[in-house]
């Protein structure tokens, strides 16, 4: 997503002549393009498929509706193992609309689990929820800490369901670093996302995520706290942002990874 | 703040007509118009100013600019003895420019506090520190939670230092019931405060507080942790909102009595 003006083949090409080992995709593109094509794409270039984004969106309260996401997200599952990622993002929904009820909304993104967990491991891949920030409550996503995803996660087995990790929607929380911990001690760290927090906020807030080392995130601490958590795995960097997409895909990648080394790395 | 196309003799002008018998100051208009004049112009209606806005601004590192905001913050004090309301609202800072120290500069606030509390106290006013929404962590108040309000107001008499609660910047925090009550337990309750949260949001995000009941907030449900955390002081509603500001200040001030009527009264 971080450079969507780029197609897939431009992509797998771009990131084997960066050196970037993995790629994190996203439905749309991948569907686009076609599933199979996308996973033998990839495969050949050498590339592992980090996460697929995304699942989630479980808070209708119509019966009809809750099954249309509950069946798109059995659909999400079998991509996610097609293209041979481990792990699928749900980004699990907001209010429906005229409903002030935060706690029924959220008990509604357990059912959901309790019917995809057992899917989702017969197929191989992990649910990973991802608190997104508190600004996002009301229509995208109404899981907004990271101890509010892990209440959730851990009513399942870790294997089913653990957490994203993403400094953009957590960097401000306090509690954070001790929540990261507990997701770690019980193996629930499924991918660990960066995006850094630059103002003003654009209109809608979802597209002014910042360009690693340009806002106010210090990456290694949280880097420093995924790993004394136990996380090996892969370091994401997605970032939504309309500058970046304006400008030369290639040249947003070269420049991404450069702040991944100045920044993160190391 | 809410209709602040209304100069302050229209204001209480219109406040009386509507029975409303308290009101929220801020302080740029105050100082326009005189403190000691907007003083008497309140008591004359037979207004009670319930809270003055705003100290606070905390977290520079430079220590000439920490000196003016305290001495800044003594006059805000003043002011609101001179007004006659005991309780002074703080928006505590941001992350000064180039810094990521979320911690350091929750430090600085707390040093503030300790030079400002007995001065308050002098004069018979409380500080307010509001947690403001996540979404301004970076620029604006970096005292994201009631949770951290309450860990830094705890470090001094709830006579000196307490915090206001505003929905606004709450609702979407599931701890933040159990730090209602928290705050009510030592009387650290100092204000409570409605605005709805309506999305889209706005560019920069300051100026799009919703009209009570236009949004995502269960007004009734707020107030009601606040009263069985023990609170029996005023409800201030404060709005930020451009298309409220660009309407008759008169009818938007009826309106809001109205919808205090239907949803938060009884």
């Amino acid at each position: 997503m971080t450079v969507k003006q780029l197609s897939l083949p431009e992509l797998a090409d771009a990131c084997v002549r960066l050196g970037v080992p993995g790629v994190g995709l996203w439905r749309a593109p991948v569907q686009s393009y076609g599933v199979e094509a996308t996973a033998r794409l990839v495969r050949d270039a050498g590339l592992t498929v980090t996460t697929l984004c995304r699942g989630g969106f479980f808070t209708a309260i119509d019966p009809a509706e809750r099954e249309q996401a509950v069946a798109d997200n059995r659909r999400a599952i079998d991509e996610a193992a097609t293209l041979g990622t481990d792990t699928l993002v749900l980004v699990s929904g907001g209010l429906p609309a005229g409903s002030r009820d935060l706690h029924g909304a959220r008990e509604r993104i357990a059912d959901a689990l309790a019917e995809l967990g057992p899917y989702a491991e017969e197929h191989g891949v992990r649910l990973a929820i991802e608190p997104l920030h508190p600004m996002y409550a009301a229509d995208r996503c109404v899981v907004s800490t990271l101890a509010q995803a892990l209440d959730l996660a851990e009513r399942f087995p870790a294997h089913q369901v653990g957490v994203a990790v993403d400094t953009y929607h957590i960097w401000w929380d306090d509690r954070a670093p001790a929540q990261i911990a507990r997701a770690g001690a019980t193996g629930r760290i499924h991918t660990f996302q960066l995006a850094d927090w630059t103002t003003p906020l654009p209109e809608g807030v979802l597209n002014g995520r910042g360009q690693i080392g340009d806002g106010s995130i210090d990456m290694r601490e949280w880097k420093g706290y995924v790993e004394a958590a136990g996380y090996t795995g892969p370091i994401e960097i997605e970032l939504f942002n309309e500058g970046l997409w304006a400008r030369d895909g290639r040249e947003v990648l070269a420049e991404t990874a450069e702040r991944f080394v100045t920044y993160v790395a190391g």
